[in-house]
C-alpha cells in the first residue's frame, strides 16, 4: 500500500488556493484547563473540511477525464464538495442520493450546479458506479482515495503551520480521510504532537479495531445511533492503514457530551458547529483526563446542523 | 480637533499582537448578487472588536499611569474588552455597571478578573468618574478618545491589506468609533472605496445628522426601542467629525432585517452574531439597491446574543 506523505499534502494545497478557505486558529475555551484552539472548518465554503479533498482530487485527474464530469454519492457534506468543486472547475457534477435524504440538501446540492440523481436508500452506491461507466464519469470517493486523504491532510498542514508548537491534535474520525491526512501532515511536521481521534461511543468502530489491531465492523444500524451523522461510516483499508500509522490514540465521546459541546462551542466560542464537528470538543470538556498535556488545536470538522436541532441545543 | 491618521491605526495594530485575532474574510451568502465577505469580530477573544480600542488605550498611557489601573463605564462589549485588556497588562480594572444590567455579563466581567460596581441605571457614568479620581484610575472612553479610534481602526487595516480592490466596506455606527477608525484606515488605502454607515432605523440619529450637516440628539428613550442593543449610543464630537470626513453615505435598516440578518448568518453563514453585528449583513439582503456595487466586506462587528434569543430566531 502506498502512503500518503508530506510532499501529497502540501501539493494539495497548492491545488485548493482561492477556492478553500485556510481556516484560522481561535484561542477558546480556555476554562477547559488547557490552551485550546478551534480549527473551524465551518467557515468553509459548504460549510465543512469536505471541500478540501473533493478540490484536490478533482485537480487531480487529467484534463481530459476531468472534462468529462464527475459524480459522487453521498446525502451529506460530500455532496456538496463534490458538487462546488466540479462548478469551479467548470465541469458537469451529478451527485446520487438516497430518496429519504432532507429536501435542504438535494436543493443545497443542485444550487451549486449539480445534477442530483434520487433512488432507494441503499441503491445509491451501486447506481453511482453504474451511472460513471455509463457516462463516462469519474467517481469521486468521500474518503477510500489517496487523493482526498491528501486533500483533507491540508487541515493539518496549516495546524503545524500555524501553531508550530501544538502538542495535540483531535480529530473527528468517520471513515477516516481526515485523521488520516491530518495524522500524515501533524506527525511529519511536529512529530512530538499527538493526534488523538475521537468517535462517538455510538459509532466506535474505529476505536475498537485500532484496539484489537485490525478492522472490525459495526453494523450500519448501529453506526446509525449517533446524533453525529458524518461519523457513521467506517474506515477503508486504506484510511484503516494510515489511521493505525498516525494516530497516538483513540477517544470516544457521549451522545449528551456531543449535544453540550455543540451548545457551549455556540454560547461561549459563538461558533454553529454541527454535532460531527463538535465531538472533539466535547472530548476536551468531558474527557481531558484521557488526553495528553499540552497546546491543543480541536478540528471543528463541519458547521451544517439543522437550525432547528440547534435551537433546541440553545434553549 | 486631532484626526486620527493612517499611521496611529498602523501602530495600534502593532501594539495588539498576539491578544487581539486577526479576523478572517469570509466569503459568503453570494446569493445576494454581490460579492461579500464577512468580518467576523465575533471571533475576538471577547466575541466583540471592541478589544481593539481598549487594548490600544491601555497600551498608549505611560507606564506609571497604566499601573495603576483603569476604569469604564458599561453593560455591553466595552465592559468585557477593558477588563480583558487589562488581565492581558495585569494591571487593575473596576468596571460600573448599572444593576440592571443581566447578572451574566457581570459574571462575564469578573471572570476576567476586573471589579464590578454595581450602581443604579443612570448612575454609572457619574459613579465612574469618580471613582477614577478617588483611586487613581485612568477611565478608558467606548469611543469618545482618539487611541480607542485608533484601536477600532485596525478592522479596516485589515480589510484594506487583506482584499486590496475592495469597492465597499459596511459598518455598524453607534458611538462611532468604529466607523471613525475604520474609515480613516480604509480612505488612506483606498480612497476610491466607499465606507458605508449602517444603522437601525430606530437608532438613526447619524444618518440624520450627516444629512443635516451637525449632530443630531435623539433621546434615550427612542435609540432604546431597537434590538440592536450595541448600537443604541451616539457619536461625540470627535467621532461625528470622523464620520463626516470617512464615510460615504449612511443606510439603515428595520428591525425585522435585522432578526432575518442574524437568522441568515447562522443557517446561512454559519456564524453567530449578536443584533448589532448583523445589520451590515441586513443592508446587503435588504438594501443592496442603496449600495454601490463591487467587491463589499461586510463587518460583523460582534457574536455576544443571548442564547434564548438566537434560539427563537433560529426556530
Amino acid at each position: 500500500m502506498k502512503f500518503v506523505t508530506l510532499a501529497d499534502v502540501r501539493a494539495a494545497a497548492g491545488r485548493m488556493e482561492g477556492v478553500v478557505l485556510r481556516t484560522p486558529l481561535l484561542s477558546s475555551l480556555t476554562d477547559t484547563g488547557r490552551s485550546l484552539w478551534l480549527k473551524p472548518e465551518s467557515f468553509q465554503p459548504i460549510g465543512a473540511f469536505k471541500l478540501r479533498g473533493a478540490m484536490n482530487a478533482i485537480a487531480c485527474l487529467d484534463a481530459e477525464r476531468r472534462a468529462c464530469g464527475v459524480i459522487a454519492y453521498s446525502s451529506g457534506n460530500h455532496a456538496q464538495a463534490v458538487a462546488y468543486a466540479a462548478k469551479r472547475y467548470g465541469i458537469p457534477a451529478v451527485i446520487v442520493m438516497p430518496d429519504v435524504a432532507p429536501r435542504i440538501k438535494a436543493e443545497a446540492t443542485r444550487a451549486y450546479g449539480a445534477e442530483v440523481v434520487e433512488v432507494p436508500i441503499g441503491e445509491h452506491e451501486a447506481t453511482a458506479h453504474a451511472l460513471a461507466v455509463e457516462r463516462g464519469l469519474t467517481l469521486i470517493p468521500p474518503y477510500d482515495d489517496a487523493t482526498v486523504v491528501a486533500g483533507q491532510g491540508t487541515v493539518g498542514l496549516e495546524i503545524a503551520e500555524d501553531l508550530p508548537d501544538v502538542d495535540v491534535v483531535l480529530v473527528p474520525v468517520s471513515g477516516g480521510g481526515l485523521a488520516s491526512g491530518v495524522g500524515v501532515a501533524v506527525k511529519a511536521l511536529r512529530p512530538q504532537a499527538q493526534v488523538i481521534g475521537i468517535e462517538p461511543e455510538l459509532a466506535a468502530d474505529t476505536a475498537e479495531g485500532l484496539r484489537l489491531g485490525h478492522q472490525v465492523d459495526w453494523s450500519v444500524a448501529d453506526r446509525a445511533r449517533t446524533i453525529a451523522d458524518g461519523l457513521r461510516a467506517q474506515p477503508s483499508e486504506l484510511t484503516f492503514a494510515h489511521l493505525r500509522k498516525v494516530l497516538d490514540g483513540m477517544v470516544t465521546v457521549g451522545e449528551d457530551e456531543i449535544r453540550a459541546a455543540v451548545r457551549a462551542l455556540a454560547r461561549r466560542a459563538r461558533l454553529i458547529a454541527e454535532p460531527s464537528g463538535a465531538v472533539t470538543t466535547a472530548a476536551c470538556l468531558f474527557h481531558s483526563h484521557e488526553l495528553p498535556p499540552g497546546k491543543t488545536v480541536a478540528i471543528v470538522s463541519g458547521g451544517n446542523i439543522d437550525p432547528a436541532l440547534l435551537a433546541t441545543l440553545l434553549a
